[in-house]
């Protein structure tokens, strides 16, 4: 298993990493596999979508924070509990199929790590598993 | 890895591939591990749930469209912001255990492609892992 | 792979299983790889996310149920399509990187069966890969 540490910009971001889990799946020197990314925090999240465009990212962010707003009738004291539900409705991990020692991303996919509660220095552990 | 193409009807709507999965369960030959089911697309996603009665799918895109409307204050330039952000909502990942070379689906189970942006051709990736 | 039932209470909650899980992982043997927590249910889910104070748990049931009303236009007839979304947002199955045999758990994280639909007797399944 390999970890890497990504420091966020901003309370909340998508930071691509896809660039990070290759490496770790060509040092890993599984060919055909799945890599398993996660995240072992709980108000960031990882997940899978376009990289081409960065108003998609932010077009995410908008509607979240509308739909799960900082200020509301939370009880958690520490005035994060947006950020904890994001990363709930988001999820901690995902499994990637790996071909020819490549992540099968689409055309269009990148991975990215979504901060809900930064800035923050964050890690992220990748898991190949050959099979 | 196995590689299956979907076509979809509608700009929304759940499509079931369980038959398509559990057949590329079997010509792997894995009795015992993990099935990965993959979609490669950014404006589509993979999801588990009720197969008996379709309203529960109707329901889902109902209140999803409703939660993440099609047109609102984004800034990405074709239009559908909101698919991406379903995906990224419902996730492109799914991991299902297998067990004497079966999905250890429950009772009420099915696998599904949900597109956001269709109709379309989609493709889906499974890949299953030993173990 | 391991199977273990959960006695949830309320029509909404979340229950730990992390204990559970870490046992099944134990018994499993599996020093390095993955392991897959499975809920073969249509109206509940597994997360993973902070066990530390219960009102995080409390802050998520209350925004989704806002978010995902219990009564609303909807047609399935079991008057249950809440916990349906609410599974397919949240999700059925994680995948956790095990490590010197152990689940790689961030300082703060738990893993939780999400009730949506209780109170009933669910079952978790557990998998673990070696890898």
């Amino acid at each position: 298993m390999e970890t890497f540490e990504v420091r966020t910009g901003g309370r909340t971001a998508l930071h691509e990493i896809t660039a990070q889990v290759e490496a770790a799946v060509e040092r890993s020197g599984v060919r055909e596999g799945v890599a398993v990314v996660y995240c072992p925090h709980t108000t960031a999240a990882v997940t899978i979508n376009e990289n081409a465009d960065p108003t998609v990212a932010r077009d995410f962010l908008m509607l979240v924070d509308r739909t799960v707003p900082r200020r509301d009738d939370y009880r958690h004291a520490e005035g994060n509990s947006d950020a904890h539900i994001k990363s709930i409705l988001v999820g901690a991990d995902r499994s990637i199929p790996v071909r020819e020692g490549r992540l099968v991303l689409g055309a269009w996919q990148g991975v990215f790590l979504c901060e809900f509660d930064g800035p923050r220095t964050r890690r992220l552990h990748v898991k190949v598993i050959e099979g």
